[in-house]
């Protein structure tokens, strides 16, 4: 399976989780001739909208290009929406992170299996608008 | 070019109407092996997010299945949205029109090219949050 395949799962599987706990989310179409920042995943419960980048990875740690997280944080504060990095490691459950929490090395934020973060289940049950604003920052 | 192509062009032009005008948009990706429902454009300017089903037609009137139309209100209502119907008909400008406020004919919605519906310029600037509760009911 290709990486974009394995990707596109992912996305899906997170896409599952948020509907079976009673959110709304959906997939974002590839940018194909267009070439505006877009996250992976949006969803929603009416109350907080998450805008998600999915990532997975079968080493120990992931790089993310800064330039991607900051295109993420661009897009959230314009849609006002809560941006997250969602991290699927090899038989490791989803794992969380906010763009302003993470660990950097150059043009890059380090993601490591044993990273601090969220679960699925914090950042669904984080669900108040006060978030929105100011998220996980309590 | 497929009626697929087609639409799919039409929902690239109306995600860059609505960056060009200050707001964030993006297609929602195909539902591939999920069936939830989803809108076709998803659009924010911080304040108001609008979920938008588009739909192209090169006839006068185009009929729309209303079970389309119940599956765009109720993923609105879940995502704390504006619902809106996108229509482009050959040689017009869009127009948009509330599910709240269309004719019917037994299963179907019927939007005609003289329809009485907003322009694009109308919904990028009716853009307060009070319009999430009550979208052109004023």
């Amino acid at each position: 399976m290709s990486s974009k395949q394995k990707g596109s799962n992912a996305e899906r599987e997170l896409v599952h989780l948020f509907w079976h706990n009673g959110w709304t989310a959906c997939r974002v179409a590839g940018s194909g001739s267009m070439r505006y920042p877009s996250p992976d995943v949006i969803a929603s419960n009416g109350q907080t909208v998450y805008v998600v980048e999915c990532k997975c990875s079968k080493v120990k740690t992931k790089y993310v290009p800064l330039e991607d997280i900051d295109e993420l944080v661009g897009f959230a504060q314009k849609f006002g929406a809560v941006p997250l990095i969602g991290v699927r490691f090899s038989n490791k459950e989803w794992m969380f992170l906010s763009p302003f929490d993470l660990e950097t090395s150059g043009k890059f934020a380090l993601i490591k299996r044993e990273s601090s973060a969220h679960s699925f289940s914090e950042i669904v049950s984080h669900s108040s608008s006060r978030l929105v604003a100011t998220p996980f920052s309590q």
